[in-house]
């Protein structure tokens, strides 16, 4: 199936948002063996919109548009589309009282603005909402071409996609795509390419693999018409990435570390100077983490490490802040403070600014504890100060992955 | 001046990249006074490129592209453009003899394959990499309209906007525009305008004025034609949202505050129970924030409250851990152990579960003490744990900032 993507918005064109809906749409598509082929972005102008579905419908089978669907006078989407197939809406009563019943119930009067979002094609369907918001989609099918217009508030966006269009797309699609994401992060590209390249090499024909680099980590998607294979070329690949594999799909490192520590029944706590609070973030982003996380130190200066953390002066003075020895007495110093079964401790130069020939900018100290055993571990990363908050708590968060794994 | 974008990529349709250049371009097109008409995204295939300026040149006077000018076999946006433009570039044998220097220089031998970067238009111009990037841009002028080819890498393409495509749009804009944009925080998008109400009514026709609402606050973005028109609204407006600007342009919350805080010479620390970390990770996310930050605890659990913030057992058990008492106490605590001038403190229920009738999933209370002044607030944020850190912690930096401008 061939996608064209269509966002709708003056916000979008003069760059005050960023478009990171169309980028979501264009995974989830992948993932459901179809592609985008094209997209483009217009103003909320209804011609606009009536010149871009005409376009569009000669290139691909379906169109997805985002944006326009809201009750102001800005959002002219619902118009241009009944325009463009020629439609007459009607008034949906049914859907206007439970509107009303859902205004009223948060204590609100409904404005006559909404009455618009009450219409219901003729010639299509309305999209439900699955989120609460006011807005439903719309569906329409002509000659052949599927067209779905969703909202461009990206959680009802995305609840619409995961509801209705995305389950519709994996029925049409002519052949089924198995496809599947294995997430890996400590090893760079291509030294991660060489080590699967005899592997891939027996599978060339029956699997497409690719290798998406980011900062953090390389994904592995590997995608076949057979779920077979894709199940055997999995598990022919995972005795060579093991230690750097996490997890599939969209997990995230801070996700898998959170099932590990609630499976074995651990608890942890952080300690940080260069990432200010990130690893902890990150751990603390997963819902149900207060089961596991005792909590965490930000020791951004001496007197913090010294005073709370336990680190003795000694040892910032005769090794300095960032240093093995600091990172490895931070770690015990917070597993002991908070009485957790494992201290995880973050010391570097962020940068831009700070480093020295001895020690440049991007030099970072991992120190770990879990139960009495202690590692740390050396980095050097880059000269940006946000690059390198991300990669030392992803080098972190994957210390106490494998250290968990060790146990 | 009507301006179309085409971005070119198959990473940015499938979404494995967001596509930032696009929203940059538009601001930065924007602030030369004019505007971005439409955008387009295509794959990295000539025919589509060919199809993509065929399409857009009708609509627009200056069309600014992305992407496709690397060396490899994917980079077909040089080919694509000699085609449509009916052109011969020819091999430029000096800029060839520049880049085997340059690769000399840093030891490397230059490879074949970018041999097709050294090729000139015969009815255009190259436009010079002021980044050091061995992609030149492209520049044609044909039958009225303005084209330019740009590399896709950020660095590269705003480095060309910067020097070579910015000031030829300024200079052939009509009119100059003026923009300013005025950011808010604390105040409803719709509450904001009433109060603006009057003073925009008598500036009607001098500036445009447009409400940019985000999750964490309201820009406010200004234009006019005349630069005294817009520093006189701005002045106009200042009084009536005095309390919720903190900044103008891209300044963030987090950097105005270090602003503050470097200006005055005070010391922050903060305590966090249900933000776990992102408060400390945005003000350490600005640079020489050690200045000023002197750390941070995050006391997810009870006993960490407790045993390192000094809240009394009585406390949490006769007023809960999510309460104004507990929020005092943590600020206080933090204060004093970090013996800063400044304590932050936030606690509340992130959700999506943990909630009660009279406690419920979104609730929140801020701490802050200054120079002994302490004051408490209390917030019903959200159902969603991701947004209810981003306004918890946005409230309080806010807290901070409107603190220090009151000491």
């Amino acid at each position: 199936m061939n996608v064209g993507i269509i966002t709708i918005g003056n916000e979008l064109l003069n760059g005050f948002t960023v478009d990171t809906n169309a980028a979501w749409m264009g995974q989830e598509v992948l993932k459901c063996g179809s592609d985008v082929r094209c997209h483009c972005t217009i103003s909320d102008d209804a011609d606009e919109i009536i010149r871009a579905l005409g376009n569009m419908k000669e290139k691909v089978d379906v169109i997805l548009s985002t944006g326009g669907l809201g009750p102001t006078h800005d959002d002219v989407t619902a118009t241009a589309w009944s325009t463009f197939f020629e439609d007459q809406p009607v008034f949906d009563e049914e859907y206007w009282n439970e509107l009303q019943k859902r205004f009223r119930r948060s204590k609100r009067d409904i404005p006559d603005l909404n009455r618009n979002q009450a219409m219901r094609p003729q010639k299509g369907k309305p999209i439900p909402n699955p989120t609460g918001g006011s807005a439903r989609g719309l569906y329409y099918h002509i000659e052949g071409v599927h067209y779905f217009a969703m909202p461009g508030v990206p959680r009802e966006m995305q609840g619409m996609m995961k509801k209705t269009v995305l389950p519709f797309l994996r029925k049409i699609s002519p052949s089924d795509l198995f496809v599947s994401t294995l997430r890996t992060t400590g090893i760079p590209e291509s030294e991660l390419a060489e080590k699967v390249e005899s592997v891939l090499q027996q599978y060339g024909s029956l699997c497409k693999v690719a290798f998406l680099p980011q900062i953090t980590g390389v994904d592995i998607r590997i995608s076949s018409k057979e779920e077979r294979h894709l199940v055997s070329l999995e598990t022919a690949l995972f005795p060579h990435i093991k230690s750097a594999f996490y997890g599939t799909g969209d997990q995230s490192l801070e996700g898998v570390v959170g099932n590990q520590l609630k499976a074995i029944g651990l608890t942890i706590a952080t300690a940080e100077s260069c990432t200010g609070g990130l690893l902890s973030h990150r751990l603390t982003n997963v819902s149900g983490s207060s089961a596991y996380m005792k909590g965490g130190v930000i020791s951004y200066s001496n007197d913090a490490k010294i005073d709370i953390l336990d680190v003795s002066g000694d040892t910032l003075r005769d090794y300095g802040a960032v240093s093995e020895e600091t990172a490895r007495k931070m770690a015990h110093g917070v597993q002991k403070l908070l009485e957790s079964d494992i201290g995880v401790a973050i010391t570097g130069i962020a940068g831009p600014t700070g480093g020295s020939d001895e020690k440049p900018v991007g030099l970072v100290y991992i120190g770990l504890v879990i139960r009495g055993e202690t590692t740390v571990r050396e980095f050097y990363f880059t000269k940006n100060r946000e690059i390198n908050k991300d990669l030392s708590t992803q080098a972190a968060l994957n210390m106490v992955r494998l250290g968990i794994v060790n146990i």
